[in-house]
Parts: C-alpha cells; sequence; structure tokens
C-alpha cells in the first residue's frame, strides 16, 4: 500500500486548506470539491484533475475504490490520507472518503456556444455562494447553457457554491466578465434575448414569450438590478407576488424562470 | 436616555447569546430575530415580542426609531445596547441596529386553518435552515397558508432559518407534527389533497390538476420520500430534468411547485 499521509504538515494537507481561501484559488487556478457524486461528475465531464484525494479505509469494499484505480492507472496522481486528517479537512457533512483537487475553468464571454436553444442565467454582482451553486444546479436540470457572472461577484469554486451545485458545476459553462456594457454587447452579437426579472416589471414571467437563445439577468440579493441594466434588457419580466413579499430568494427567483422558459418550449 | 447596556456579561445579553441554541429556544419558548425589516414585520404580524433590542446610536434619525418610541409607550419592553455590543451579538451581515426577542408559536396540526384556497407544504425530516427559511419566503409570495414539518426536522426560529425566511414567517403558519400518520389523518380529514414530490413520479408537475385545498409533500434533502409516504399522497408529481441531474436544491422544488399551482390558480 501507497505511504498514508496522517500530518496536517504534509504539503497536500496545507494546500486543500489553503484552496478554501479565494486569493489562494486564483493564484493557482485550482480548486478542492468533496464528495462521491461531485467527484464522479468531474471525472466523467473530463476536467483536469490535478489529484484525487482518498481516505482508503473509508471507501473500501465500494466502486469507488475500482473508479479512483483506473484513474491511478490513466495517470491521475492519487494522495492516500488517513481517516482522521481526511475529516479534519474536510466539510462536517463528511464527503465520505473522496475529494479532489480539481483545476478551474472560468473563461470569457468569447468562450460560451450559443446554440438555438441555449438557455442562460446572467447574474450581476450576486454574493452568496450557495445561492450561485443552486442556479448552476437547476440551470443544468433544465439543460441550460451556462452562466454568466458580471461583474463583482462570488467565486463559483468556492466550496459553498461548489457544495450547492452537487455536480452541476461541471456540467455547465461559467463565464465573467467585469462589466455589465460586456455582457449587453455580447447578447447583442449573438442574438441572445436578455430577460431582466425585476419586481417592478409589468409583464408576469407566466405570460411571456420565451425564445431562445436567450439570458435571464438577475441582480444582486441586497439590491436587485439597477435602473440602467433593467433599461438595457430586451424585456422586464416579474414573477408575481402576494402579502409583505416584495423579493424571492435569488435562486428561487432564477429557478422559477428557467422552468417557465422549459415548460414554454417543450414539445 | 435610558440606561446603556454595554457589557457581555448583562443578563440580557446572554440570554440573546443562549437562544442560538436549539435547546434553549424550545425551553423558552423564544427565538431572536435580526433586522429592521424582520422585526417590523414580526411587529406588525402581533407576534408577542418579548424584547425589542436596539442600538440606539445605530438607529439614529431613521424612521425605526419612532416605531421602537410606538412600541415602547405600547409597553414593549426596550433594552437599548451600545453599538459596540450590538454587533458583536448580531449576525455579521449587521442587522442594522435593530433585533427582538419574540415569542415562539408553533402549534399542532389542529392550529391551521384549511380554507377552500389553502396551499400548504409539508416537509418530511428537512435538515436544512436555510431551506426552510427559503420555503417559508416563498410560500408567503404566493399567499399559502402553512408549513407542516413532520417529524424530526430542523427548528423553525434556527437563526439561519429567520434570516433566510426575511420576515414571512410572521405571515404564514407553521405547524409541526411527530409522524406522517398523523399527518395524512389530518389530510384525509379536512379534504386536503396530498401530492408528493419524486424524482420517480411519472406525472409531471406542469401537466398536473391543482386544486386546493392541498398540500406539497417533499422528503429530506438526503434521502427524498420514503416509499410508504409517497404511496400515501394523493398524486405523486416530478419535476422533469434533464442531464445527470437527479434532484433539485428542496427549497428550489418547493418554490417551483407552489408557483405551478399559483399559475394554474389564477383567474
Amino acid at each position: 500500500m501507497p505511504d498514508l499521509i496522517t500530518s496536517a504538515a504534509n504539503p497536500l494537507a496545507k494546500r486543500i486548506r489553503l484552496l478554501a481561501d479565494r486569493k489562494h484559488r486564483r493564484r493557482e487556478g485550482a480548486f478542492v470539491v468533496e464528495g462521491l457524486q461531485p467527484v464522479w461528475c468531474a471525472v466523467e465531464a473530463g476536467w483536469e484533475i490535478e489529484s484525487l484525494v482518498v481516505a482508503p479505509t473509508l471507501l473500501r469494499g465500494t466502486a469507488t475504490e475500482e473508479m479512483v484505480a483506473e484513474q491511478e492507472q490513466s495517470g491521475v496522481p492519487v494522495a492516500r490520507l488517513s481517516a482522521d486528517l481526511f475529516n479534519r479537512l474536510a466539510d462536517r457533512d463528511g464527503p465520505g472518503g473522496l475529494a479532489a483537487i480539481v483545476r478551474t475553468r472560468t473563461g470569457g464571454l468569447s468562450a460560451l456556444t450559443v446554440r438555438p436553444d441555449a438557455l442562460f442565467v446572467a447574474l450581476h454582482r450576486i454574493a452568496n455562494p450557495g445561492n450561485l451553486g443552486t442556479i448552476i444546479r437547476t440551470l443544468d436540470a433544465v439543460g441550460g447553457a451556462g452562466v454568466i457572472l458580471i461583474g463583482d461577484t462570488v467565486d463559483p469554486y468556492a466550496p459553498a457554491a461548489v457544495k450547492a451545485s452537487m455536480g452541476s458545476l461541471f456540467a455547465v459553462d461559467v463565464a465573467h466578465t467585469p462589466g455589465a456594457d460586456e455582457f449587453f454587447s455580447w447578447a447583442a452579437q449573438r442574438g441572445v434575448a436578455v430577460l431582466a426579472t425585476s419586481g417592478a416589471a409589468d409583464e408576469d414571467h407566466w405570460d411571456a414569450a420565451y425564445e431562445a437563445p436567450l439570458a435571464f439577468l438577475l441582480g444582486s440579493e441586497r439590491e436587485g438590478l439597477p435602473e440602467d441594466l433593467l433599461a438595457q434588457a430586451s424585456r422586464r419580466l416579474r414573477i408575481p407576488m402576494v402579502g409583505t413579499v416584495d423579493s424571492l430568494n435569488i435562486g428561487v427567483a432564477a429557478s422559477i424562470m428557467l422552468y417557465e422558459a422549459r415548460r414554454h418550449s417543450r414539445g
């Protein structure tokens, strides 16, 4: 059996801890994925695996053990940790003995493929990693094409975003653009309709036409969309709300929109 | 000016810290709400306020200052904290100088009012407080009647649940029942249709009939609904998913269902 890493001072253990920090992720171009299903998604989707990180005693006798062996044979480095060290480094929910260090892939808008049926979600200054991961998960569930992050946003490779995406991060494209102008230019050039979501819009999302390719544009959790972005959108849609509620969780709002577009486009 | 509490050893400061713990909330029948909008919702909805907790220097010159003065005149105790102590006790996002200790109100199923148009969400063993708060927020947005917690679930008064509900916790009923049998008996007696959500169901949620009163039944984040609960439901609906995704975030799934029911019931 190969050497088992037991010390938190080991360089790989240190690297895993450092990658919890955004600065390090950006500098290193890598992030950590935990859990059988998400790591499996990364491998199957062909993302570059810098290292699989396993706790052999936690994986013993599982199908995952074979998958790890196959990856190792094909040249992927595998680091083996004691169960104790693995559990100290991992999220408290317990990823079951498997993690991976994966190379990041976020590109610019030009890296996005715009098929005629493409659905995108564009997020202006989104701040909560769980919300971003949830949106990526729903986008994947409707067969969407990609997420576009505009301006100063949360990192899609933040641990809470990766976790909330439940492996869908590896199935959809994520692009970043520094400003809204670039986003609107890209949409105009590619013929992508921009549907902005706003509580103040006068068209209900149920009644709208959804002609792909399209991008739903949503604002930040705290401030929504600024007026100038709303004004530049092709259309403005609202999700009807009653009572004292004046907004929905952004992950919920994006998901309702995505499923409404899917409902309109089904056969 | 009344005495300003500056010490973390003050009994009220201690009480706020202890109420972060579920055991204490249950024993004391009270919980903490932070932030202008949520506290305002609690007051307007007529929930029993044990004490408003304010940082006068953070509220100075705001409309909230007047609201606090009115409440104090009508007999609600007001505790005044230094900004420093307030910020140490409060959530890091900063609730803006206003919090409250509020009496809990969860009842049993018999406390729920079943109007002909009532929409409920029943959650079996839901574990994540943010998801519960998000569902309460969406339920309020569609004019829903209440949330039913079945079995061993997260506490609706957990800080993360209260925060995610954005004040909607005070606008909808929350009932708890120890077992699924009681829930199904209640639904049968009150004529409430139970629509279970499952990835394995064969009826798409878009095509279903939604005749109120009804309750959407959803299972836990990790395990979904057990077979026997699925079998007892009036109907089983699925939200169509493509690709490798086999489930949605539970807050997203409940929200999509609630909006689909609303779409079917509108004029």
